[in-house]
């Protein structure tokens, strides 16, 4: 499948990566590619630049967003939460009429310092927004709640046996979606919450990950739903 | 122990029946007594009257505000999440100068329909707010991400095989109502987030837990931290 993953960061090069080896045609997209492949700096977590990770993985292409928009099949938003809105509307509108995006992104507010805020939450989220400013395309969010090595390996804790949410407006789409987090990563229980107004559940997930990150020193971890 | 217990609905009496069976003295506190007593429809859950509780649980006493916190050498806040402050500010801030308050209230706001939102979140919590205007009581947040049967019983999910989180600012306080929450209900698995300001952290997980409350169809569920 063709697959186009806005962002160049660690999430969007960990689902990349993986795509890749299933055999998916992957583009991974920037504001502008120039710029992206000039950077020789680790990122502020201490990942090479994209230049390095991209020689490293000779089968994802980089292309600015409409061209990574235009490729794909399905699409993921991988940008960082602050920069979603903007980085879609660059990647355009027409090139996302009627496909599904995978929503992993979150509101992370880093300018109140440590630990961040939200810039959005309890009567909003982000990926309502991104709904709003999209109605053609199918927002599922998923995936935004658990570290990106989990992300495309689940089975590494506890077997999988802990929970992943999903939510959106369509139901085809989420079902889809719901197959290929099994299909592709090995996601064994996903749990679908409704519309994606869920996704403000969600996203307010994140304080207590980023608490529980800091008293349990690892990010491997998840919740599981005991019922 | 004496406890005094803030509120008289399903959440306080659900605690009081179980510290009254335990052998403790129990005082559940309203801001108008004979108001209380005069009652005679169940409330909006459906839950009887507090006169046919009270009749039911002759070990539980009823006293206003500051009556159930003079009483109490600990004190519980069940009151709802929007009435909290006012009922706290008449309780009197001299009852409860010194003595552990552990808040189990969440900042509801129903005013915007189904589901309900937060009337504070992201940047501040209830529990903060409680710890600003009562500097002299060691508030300890804990109990409110679980429904209140599972908050004195939960052993009957999974055999008590999930998590509760707990914060506040002061540590001797915080470990013993960390021994409190063993010893009295027979929670196994209590997580330390920290400081009073992770009560941002933990109210926020209520609307996913509404959501998942839509979802499964029961209330007797709660979340496991997977590591």
């Amino acid at each position: 499948m063709k697959v186009g993953i806005m962002g160049t960061g660690v999430v969007a090069q960990t689902i990349a990566a993986k795509l890749a080896d299933l055999g998916h045609s992957v583009v991974i997209g920037t504001r502008d590619v120039r710029e992206t492949l000039s950077r020789t700096a680790p990122d502020v977590y201490g990942n090479p630049p994209c230049r390095v990770w991209l020689e490293a993985h000779p089968k994802v292409k980089l292309l600015d967003y409409p061209g990574a928009a235009a490729h794909g099949e399905i699409l993921v938003n991988a940008t960082s939460g602050g920069g979603t809105l903007e980085a879609l509307k660059a990647a355009g509108k027409v090139n996302m009429e009627g496909k599904i995006l995978v929503d992993i992104a979150n509101p992370l507010d880093f300018s109140k310092g440590m630990p961040p805020s939200l810039t959005v939450c309890n009567t909003d989220s982000l990926g309502e927004q991104i709904q709003r400013a999209f109605p053609g395309t199918h927002v599922v969010k998923t995936l935004n709640t658990v570290n990106t090595m989990l992300m495309v390996d689940p089975g590494r804790l506890a077997g999988g046996d802990h929970h992943m949410f999903i939510c959106g407006n369509n139901a085809e789409a989420k079902q889809k979606v719901g197959q290929m987090l099994t299909a592709w990563f090995g996601w064994k229980h996903i749990l679908d919450l409704g519309d994606i107004t869920n996704a403000r559940a969600t996203e307010m997930l994140l304080p207590i990950w980023v608490r529980l990150y800091g008293s349990l020193k690892t990010p491997v971890f998840n919740f599981k739903v005991v019922q």
